[in-house]
């Protein structure tokens, strides 16, 4: 038997563990932006680290930040082989809207093929899959064929604040051949995508302030300018009817899409109804004049409101005219905006449209670069031919909408090559409410793990 | 010593136990909109009902409505004497925002002038207010010098839904001279003005739905309609730059200001400059053009936002595409406008301006007409020489911006004439956090309302 043999072998004999591993890890509710659950995220990267332990890595330790702790672990006794430094996160976002999950966020539970719970597409899984491949070559497969880093942060959710620096600041432990993502996602189950490129974020809270308390709105309505219709205005005028974004400049750095992007684009799997489907079934699909809806995404910018908040929003009626609304709003970025920028263009923007009548303050949240990556060093090839023989299908190439600010930094700071290599659905719900974990494809993801490492070897 | 002057020595040596009866009766979370309050309506109800017993009025009971009850009360002994209907109601607004009360909104605090607590102006102080002025008489004023009936409601902050098909069923046991309204205002402390108009109200919830759940906004985003961004793109369009609402067909029906009018306006003793005070302060007044703020709000429709909501509105940052967005908005009507009128007119816009890649729902939640009463009848002679005796200055005129379903109905149904007298200030902060009493205006209140009743006298 070879050593992929024994690995798979292993993997297969090892699979109810690998689930019990997705669901303990997704029973500690790691919300990163939320403080209350500061010990939660504690508990996590304490999880984490257990099980970097568990799996046999070396050098494990929970490195403090600036905010949540990054878990680091190491495996390098593959003398003479290649490094790859993995990357994945172990924080999630809120449950809201709490109400709307048919099995509570944080108690992971089973239903057909698939593993409901917050966190267990994004990024859980994914971490357990690749940790769950790595034990197997480790226990089975005769060691590990390549050396492994591997890096575990919990502020991916919160657009990663601390990580550049701590990079800067680790960049000799870090150190590695390239860079392999496992906080991404094949597309569709039956036809799996490689990513090359990400979007990257901008995100902002607004808040409008009329008058310093609320008032009657029968009283004062019609005499005092509704910050929440003033705010509703502002937002209004930032898209055009076409679908364009009108922020100043807005446009200015972002770089067309070649022919061949286009044709790419073309050639992927993906059309109208499947990208709807995926979407939860709006009723019907809406974006930028001139793009396809899957260029849309992945190749071009999109401004959404992520929350509004104003007034009275219990039962039944309040009739007061509210002392201030708020919006957050965040922007998704592409080659080459900066975040920056985008922050100064829709300060120049509310600073040209917002009336006297009201105060303003805008919060940048959080932001990171858009990036797209080189698609022809070695890691990606190991990711294609991996991907190959376990799905049966060569993967199409694709731009993502999502932002993983990491991947960027990793590049930046450290000059390394990028692989995303993660096996997220498009229909997996992530961020929203039954967020879920598609079972089969998990478990193909950690053959496709011990495949893309087998490959990496000389 | 005249009957008046024995009343007024009573009012004064009693201002204490009037005090002590607002703080009761204020302390009672009368929220009438949250069904979790029921249980405070009735006691409430209970309470009001007591009072009514304790200061000697005859067939005093708690009467069942579709809604919450309606507490009833007469005193009808003094024989050949004019019969006065007279109307507060005994629920208040919700607290929110709950965190911007400096003491808690059902525990009654004083600090300087004046007792701070939800519903203190709005209605419950002006109710003690009469009932301690009709106590007086009893005691010591040798029996009421007028007939009185009283109604207290339960449903006036939430539109009276249920008041008029009480009225039309018990005409006969309301049958009056003429009907008094306590939920009303003088506006500024020292310069009094009795109110004869007050506008209508039409109030919504709109609903936007897009995709069936929340999304991730970076792998949908600039994809999918943002149902938040369409809400505030339907919002915005209701306004134009002048402050004109856009809705078809909204000024139809709208009763121009006369000259007269206009010049009454104009009379009035208020500036800009102290609406803008007793409006908390906004950055700067603003309403449509061609009005002065006092004709914005005592003569022009007006259309607010009352609440928003979509999406992620805890701490920090969620990067979400929400599914669905809300907002609580109404309208202030004038003569000759009809809430259902304006309600196929918003109904109309939606049609017209919803894309087709969202779904909407528009809950009408309540309407009420607007008023304008005659002037020239007894009861407001009354009401006027009253405040002109106590306050030292004759009253002005004046349309307020607020509603009282109330007045309309009763006017509708038993034809009545109206005079409102109550003693709310525009500073008050009524449907605010911090609502207060002016308690210097409220016992000056109590003392109006003796005098009134002695100037109805034959």
């Amino acid at each position: 038997m070879t050593a992929i043999q024994a690995t798979n072998d292993f993997i297969r004999a090892h699979k109810e563990q690998a689930l019990q591993s997705v669901i303990d890890f997704c029973s500690i509710p790691s919300i990163s932006t939320l403080s209350d659950h500061k010990h939660d995220m504690e508990r996590a990267a304490a999880w984490v680290a257990d099980r970097l332990r568990a799996i046999g890595l070396d050098a494990v330790q929970v490195m403090p930040t600036g905010g949540h702790p990054v878990v680091y672990g190491e495996n390098l006794r593959a003398h003479g082989q290649l490094t790859v430094l993995i990357y994945g996160h172990y924080d999630v976002q809120p449950a809201d809207p709490v109400d709307e999950w048919e099995s509570p966020a944080f108690e992971p539970t089973g239903r057909g093929d698939n593993l409901y719970a917050r966190g267990a597409s994004d990024n859980k899984g994914q971490i357990v899959a690749v940790l769950a491949a790595l034990q197997a070559w480790s226990r089975a497969g005769d060691g590990l064929p390549v050396n492994i880093k591997m890096i575990i942060e919990g502020e991916e959710e919160v657009g990663s604040p601390n990580l550049a620096a701590f990079i800067e600041e680790h960049g000799e432990l870090l150190a590695a051949d390239f860079y392999m993502n496992v906080d991404s996602g094949i597309g569709l189950a039956d036809n799996p995508s490689i990513v090359y490129g990400l979007r990257g974020l901008a995100y902002f809270e607004l808040w409008v302030h009329g008058p310093q308390s609320d008032l009657h709105s029968g009283m004062f309505g019609g005499a005092v300018h509704n910050p929440a219709n003033v705010l509703c205005e502002l937002i209004a005028g930032m898209h055009a009817a076409d679908g364009r974004i009108t922020l100043p400049m807005c446009y200015e750095n972002v770089h067309p899409l070649s022919e061949d992007e286009r044709a790419s684009f073309a050639r992927l799997p993906h059309d109208e109804e499947s990208v709807r489907t995926s979407a939860a079934n709006p009723p019907a699909l809406f974006g930028e004049d001139g793009f396809s809806t899957i260029e849309r995404i992945g190749g071009r910018p999109a401004l959404d409101v992520n929350g509004l908040y104003s007034g009275f929003i219990g039962e039944g009626s309040k009739t007061v005219l509210p002392a201030k609304a708020m919006a957050k709003l965040s922007m998704r970025l592409v080659p080459d905006q900066d975040p920056s920028e985008i922050a100064r263009s829709l300060r120049a923007y509310l600073l040209a449209r917002a009336p006297k009548t009201v105060r303003w303050e805008l919060k940048e949240l959080a932001h990171a670069k858009p990036v797209v990556v080189n698609r022809d060093f070695l890691g990606v090839r190991a990711a294609e031919a991996a991907l190959e023989s376990v799905f049966g299908v060569p993967p199409t190439y694709m731009r993502m909408g999502g932002t993983v600010p990491a991947v960027s930094m990793f590049s930046d700071v450290l000059g390394m090559d990028t692989v995303n290599l993660g096996f997220a659905l498009d229909d997996d719900g992530i961020h929203g409410p039954n967020e879920k974990l598609h079972l089969p494809t998990f478990y193909r993801g950690v053959v496709t793990y011990a495949h893309f490492f087998e490959n990496l070897a000389r």
